[in-house]
């Protein structure tokens, strides 16, 4: 049996963080070696300082670890980050610098040009741009970043469909766990039997409209041609705890009757779940044939929450159909997209 | 100081019911003269057979009241309709027929060629249909009925955007009220921290797609051609309890700015307003300018409810441009659409 | 190996009967060889007439189990009831009447002075009460009942505290889940963002009173002396899918410290645990020290949903001691009580 | 006509001081004259830098007011404290000093053994102690502080039955509202679906069990002999936006049969009543008779929030009696509460 490879967790008290932890507990090829957070826990035992908002206990291995502060130093070969807010983009880069495959759901990096924005399904060819990435930048190790949950979510419902009929447009409209906030987050007085027409930063439109045209991109000569498609977004958040659901109208280039659609959709299989990568969902895209389905407090769980489910795909009489989507926002939508990334680099031999 | 109008509420102890009677117990023009329910409840008095759920106490002038069987009969001159089901439309052709003007809430003869749909801001033209309902069902009163309230909400946002541009299509994504079920309408298990991507009867899209068409058509010789709009929704169901929520992409005839738009919205105001009918919000049609806005919890009482509020108007990639909406769904979007048809019937001399 | 043991689930389709099926999915003893439902579904593919209501899926070895009427006839041991309503204390008779081993979750049996009311960690010896029931009903199976799932939450803290300290007086106040009242159940209108101070039936402060005496009471000579404790109860339904929360204020016939309460609590083990039945929580009370726990929606799914847990054990004023607890209402307050129920009885040979 | 006093609100971009500018919207006797706020909003219009979570508007008269520092100056006679935190006591005093009649709903001084704990109804004679606290304190003003909200509540539905039995020991179990925490307060990820078994700051229980007592105290030769009852309180936070529920446990020192507490609720009425004070309840606390009532959804509005609720009053195996009660936390647990402790004042020529 071989050793496994360490990683680290960069904003490891986070809600990211802990579903890093939560994922990495029993990986048959990461184990966690250093956890990193904010200047108010560094050299305080995780356990002390993490305030674990996960319905499963806290992994007893983690509990004593000593929070770092996250700079690069500790001995390990990948470092996810977690990491939120202004200064994320730098301490990746510090980190890709010293050596580090790091492994980043922060939105700082994601749509650099020499940057994967990277989902194993639709893009590992995306990873070429590794080596411009070193070059470029002198990084002795690099960064790898996965997509907004929302627009991660999409592009896994859009993939079957893309690649069989080729998509022209998209008009999306989201309704947003809270979970996708972080925590404290959203307030409770401000979501308790509300919706709120907007996500926080006030960016999360464009990152569903920019990022998921750089997902389908085609990677031609060092660089990412960004895909055609026309994508409008309009977010919501709703009181929601787990789960992002979006109502989907689209076009496609080619003919699709709405039982080629859902063909499509059930026959998709790609790269990671040929590869049987440990984190890959058996049916990365799940089709429901009920009225109102998918629905976030049943169906988030499905395919251990890595799969986006589909339903009530239908006509429309302005669009070439209509549908509805579910994906895990903690999960698929960051954590465990990270750590797929991770599982791909690794069975591609980038370390 | 004249008698006022007496009038009675089919269905009176239901959801859309209770409005009517909460609306109505201080009208300076009706008053409540008879109520009927369903056979459990016929012959008791109305504060005992009735599960009241408003947060206003129930008016002391109907407990008293006995429950009737939804037939023609008593003493009135309109019948208010909140009834339910497969029976509404017959109970309302026999009260109808029987010289009632019978303002419904019901879905069951909306689309009836012969019938108003009537939103007193955009179609009172629409009730020279009455004329002709009459003759053809040789009714002595008639029917005359508002719009579904994801309909009636949205409607109201785009009469002002139809009378400056001219509407080619548009695709709505509601988040839609647990009220609007009635009750005890839907389950908690169902809803409680999720989202049901479609309304119970299954038809609220096409109800969307269909009176909208009709509310914007035009009246000629005797019936409604239909608007040309291409209309496409996707429904679904939130927990919250008051207030309708809705995403609209859309495309005009004619080119309008941002700010052509706002400012068609800012300055709207119609035949209600300049009649200064009782129930009419003095701006059917609010702008809000945060970026979150609007917000049940906070906006849904606007106007007394009878407005529909539109926020974050904006550009978008793939329509001339998108915004966000939101309707009282039991108020204008029921009893409220209701009460004011019968003040605007009333002003024209129908009764 | 040994082929299991054959089961029947009465009332299948209700959210109870849905737990035994989940339940049951891969129990080492037991598998399910009949459902039965109501008229509306007898006949009927399970799959087709369950609206399933876990975010599980549905097992897919019952989904074409046809679900038959509720009365004795089909080859099984174990009769589990999650029967609701009017007829649960009939049919459950008529199935012991016929040789089954009706393990039941409905209340009709439960304080029948021959009937055990069966905690397997408080009152194994209460099942003595089951030869004469035989002899006095002419049964050639028996009935067995587990307690209301407030009532069982309780006990479980209360057990190690009796043992201990003896245990004269309880003020207990419930905030109960949805889940309690099935489906439909609880209508969102009524609970979304609210407090309902009572639950449905009017009687559950009285179970909870009553049933608590006597699964602590004494096995006398045929039957069961209720326990001298004092309890009173308020109940009130809250918007939690899942767990039910009591703070209990209590005194105890001995003197016990704080920490002689926390002690007693960590130290507890009973038979369940002693015969490692496949269905025992290894702790059934788990004492938390944070100071803001047990909670629903992160501690209901420890020890797989079958302890009790405690938390907040403090010092007050007028008892000599008060916390509060928490229980998985539909797992160890109802279908896993009842699973663990049969699996005691399995282990003493009454079957 | 005269001039209406003058007020200023300390901390009026909190929840509370929202409350306080909504509730003074219309006062006969006072108005808004200075709004305080932390550095961050000082110098710029109260209407930018406050984020109005209430469902009414914003006054218009408010909203071009600068926000000042909270520092004694401005022209005012009132000084309404809704301020929290550790600053708090020190300002209050600041403004009590320079002559400003400080009316607090901060919990710094309520305990102080020369502060009046007011509420109107039950102990108008502790206002007594301001020439005491002048004389000791050297204020040229005062300060008089309201209870916290949960005390509050409880202390109106003690009221009558402690003048009609004397009250002997209270249990109290609370499910208080997210709109006690103030902004942002609780996370939506700690709360929705979810129960706290504990409030913020972890004193709660100990301001009802003290603070009540104070409340019900003798005033006697300059000081406040504390009531002889008994009080024990668990507090927990529930998904609910306004109003706090509590259930009730209660011995007397005389005996009282169920229809004596219900006849002294009916009856009671005391000095605010009397005095026909602005924001005086009609009737203080209110008895509703229906068996799942009072639930915040439908009855925190009665009395325009300033009334106490309670309901299921009923026998009790442990105490004389039990029963649930509903405040409006943020009306008259706190702005209306501080509101009414200004009238009582004004009545009685304080200023």
């Amino acid at each position: 049996m071989r050793a496994k490879i360490k990683v680290g967790i960069l904003g490891a008290t986070g809600t990211v963080g802990q579903r890093f932890i939560q994922l990495l507990e029993a990986h048959p090829w990461f184990e966690v070696a250093f956890l990193t957070g904010s200047d108010r826990s560094v050299g305080q035992p995780y356990g002390e300082v993490c305030r674990w908002k996960l319905p499963t206990s806290m992994p007893e291995r983690v509990m004593k670890l000593k929070v770092l502060e996250s700079a690069p130093g500790p001995k390990a070969t990948i470092a996810f980050s977690g990491l939120g807010g202004e200064f994320a983009g730098q301490i990746e880069e510090d980190f890709a610098r010293s050596g580090y495959a790091v492994i980043s759901n922060a939105s700082a990096h994601r749509m650099g040009a020499d940057i994967p924005l990277l989902i194993p399904e639709i893009n590992p060819e995306h990873l070429d741009l590794i080596k411009i990435q070193q070059e470029k930048r002198k990084f002795r190790g690099y960064i790898v970043t996965n997509p907004n949950c929302s627009a991660i979510t999409l592009s896994l419902a859009l993939a079957p469909l893309n690649k069989a009929f080729g998509i022209k447009s998209v008009a999306v409209s989201t309704m947003q766990a809270i979970s996708g906030a972080g925590y404290p987050g959203v307030a409770s007085l401000d979501i308790l039997g509300n919706i709120i027409p907007n996500i926080g930063s006030g960016s999360e439109e464009e990152k569903i409209e920019t990022e998921t045209k750089k997902i389908f991109g085609r990677y031609l000569r060092g660089s990412i041609e960004p895909h055609s498609m026309i994508i409008s977004a309009q977010v919501n958040r709703v009181p929601v705890v787990e789960g992002h659901t979006e109502t989907v109208f689209i076009n496609f280039k080619k003919k699709a009757s709405i039982s080629n659609i859902c063909e499509a959709i059930r026959n998709y299989t790609s790269l990671p779940q040929k590869l049987k990568l440990p984190s890959a969902p058996e049916h990365p895209v799940i089709l429901k044939d009920e009225e109102d389905r998918p629905q976030p407090r049943l169906d988030i769980d499905l395919q251990n929450g890595m799969a986006t489910i589909v339903g009530r795909v239908r006509g429309c009489n302005l669009f070439d159909a209509k549908f509805v989507i579910l994906g895990h926002n903690t999960i698929r939508g960051a954590a465990g997209a990270a750590l797929l990334n991770a599982e791909l680099l690794h069975s591609q031999g980038y370390f």
